[in-house]
């Protein structure tokens, strides 16, 4: 039982908060005495308390004199709840395990630096790589004011997401697409082009056996506003918003039907198609850590070309379409030599029953 | 000890054999006695002793009463050597144990049945399924007469063999275009299309560093016989030749003038190209057992829909070339359905530093 041990206890608990915890980082914490667990807490969502003030209550008498893993730098400033190194010290906690220090500028260091100060030991760095790829998206966010980008997308091993005819159901197994699932679950918001949105009519929303989801808000990139007005995606039971991205001169009497139904966001244009730079911002004031990019090629194109993008996942379904007339996963230019193609870095490869997920990071 | 590890030495030693043993299989083989081994052997090339007799040569006297462990079923026929079944029996050997029946029509179960009925117990199926993947060319070769076709590719994560000005210089690293010269060295022959000969200009050898190793036939598929004159492959220190698969109405003082440097096959062609199931039937009458195809997308495109594919070896390089210009892994009409694409079964994952190999059979 060491160090490692109950930090990947953390990390578990951590995950339990995943999806409803936007603006704030995911953050599992255990309180451990004599080698036992004592007390266990995680962040459940904006607002509620934080993960160490959770675990250290449940400890309860128990924290005096105990350790407590944290996967990330407890908090020293007072937000929508007090500093929770206040809190660490009055318990009696005598040492403190951190996984990561916190990207936010406004944090990082500090509450380290006031625990040590007051003569609590301080360990830092166990388990970091793991706690840190936990929060990507919220170290993004809070450094850049724009959401972590991820582009999802599932092709068959020839590389085509549909048929000709536009057919893509489907490309991968259950198990994968569950697992798209819990991705949208996980991130504030999704988005995909106009043609997918007419084409395939999707809902957009995290469906989960067995688990209570929370739906990203659904992001319809469509310049000229030609989204049918029949779409799913209008008609739902979802505590999530359906937001569509219009360029200048799109049909304002179009708009007015559509109030009530969706809410609207102006883009600029950049060489007559959405700004995806700009959106990024906008989207960040608007509150979203997290995108999801799920297609079509149009889309995943152009957020390539504008560098948007933080991180990939290609699923792989072992299945063959042949030819070279199916849909590819990007649209638009490709790079002219090899040598200038973008390069994806930290690849992880998992696999979902026969398909195959290969995750990596092009930020 | 049990059977299982001293199978896997018989397998291990099969493995050295890799490249010389055409159009006999791959076969190791480990006599033991008391828990140790006492004689080892493998197949190093057709018309050398088999695996077993090398096996029982090696332990000498101790193979008396001794446990003999053979990848492949003995054979019971005189071929260019007597049979492996007479020897065990001269020998002494007490059991055998045997991974996987011969496929050869004239060959299955004979063997196990004559050791049997001379009083020599017989342990079928240990370790099986990889000694049936070690000699999975063999097996389609002894029961169909066609060579066992592999379709190897690399591509960008977005499914690019190329960019659009033909640019393949690299896509995957080192690692991974090692282990495909390895793979060149494993199979009698290697085929490409004119259009990767004329650009490429490859010399289609199998170099692997510090290993003695076979080039295998160079086969271009050339219906007009346009390569170019110069081609490197045509001014080789090579033990293996050069084939043209050309059509009717070809170049024919053209053909002359590569006399020498070339072998030539007069294809069929079916609806304009080279017909490539009569292709794979002549191939197998000239002896070839496996054939590796490495495109580019014209040659892979017609290999599938001609149905004559058995693996697929695709890499996937951690890169996204972007656009929907670069080259697609097919060439060709594709389906209109991805309910009729071709499934890929026993799919496996190997990673090549960070480049990912995808492989599986479509037959």
């Amino acid at each position: 039982m060491d160090d490692t041990y109950f930090m990947n206890m953390a990390l578990g608990l951590a995950e339990r908060g995943t999806g409803f915890t936007s603006p704030n980082p995911v953050v599992g914490a255990v309180v451990v005495r004599d080698g036992r667990v004592v007390g266990q807490g995680f962040h459940a969502a904006a607002g509620k308390p934080h993960a160490e003030v959770v675990a250290i209550d449940d400890a309860g008498e128990l924290a005096r004199g105990a350790d407590l893993y944290v996967t990330l730098e407890p908090c020293n400033h007072t937000g929508r709840t007090p500093p929770c190194t206040r809190k660490i010290c009055d318990a009696g906690i005598a040492r403190v395990v951190v996984a990561t220090i916190d990207s936010n500028p406004h944090v990082a260091g500090g509450g380290i630096q006031y625990l040590e100060s007051r003569g609590i030991a301080v360990t830092v760095g166990v388990c970091e790589a793991e706690a840190k790829k936990q929060i990507e998206w919220f170290a993004k966010y809070v450094t850049t004011g724009r959401p972590f980008v991820t582009v999802k997308c599932a092709m068959t091993l020839d590389g085509r997401i549909a048929t000709r005819t536009g057919d893509s159901k489907w490309v991968t197994g259950e198990a994968a697409r569950a697992f798209v699932h819990r991705m949208r679950h996980a991130s504030d918001a999704i988005l995909v082009g106009v043609g997918t949105a007419n084409a395939d009519n999707p809902r957009l929303t995290a469906r989960v056996e067995g688990m209570r989801t929370r739906d990203p808000m659904r992001i319809v990139l469509d310049t000229k506003l030609s989204i049918r007005e029949d779409a799913a995606m209008f008609d739902l039971d979802s505590s999530a918003e359906t937001l569509i991205v219009v360029g200048p001169g799109h049909d304002k009497k179009k708009r007015d039907r559509l109030k009530g139904k969706a809410r609207f966001f102006d883009a600029a244009l950049a060489i007559g198609r959405i700004d995806m730079a700009g959106l990024m911002d906008g989207l960040g004031k608007m509150g979203i850590t997290s995108l999801l990019i799920e297609g079509g090629g149009q889309v995943i194109g152009a957020a390539f070309a504008a560098g948007i993008v933080d991180k990939v996942c290609f699923f792989y379904a072992p299945k063959i379409l042949g030819g070279d007339d199916g849909v590819p996963v990007c649209a638009g230019a490709g790079q002219e030599q090899m040598k200038n193609a973008l390069p994806v870095r930290n690849v992880s490869v998992t696999r979902f029953d026969d398909d195959i997920l290969i995750e990596g990071y092009v930020s």
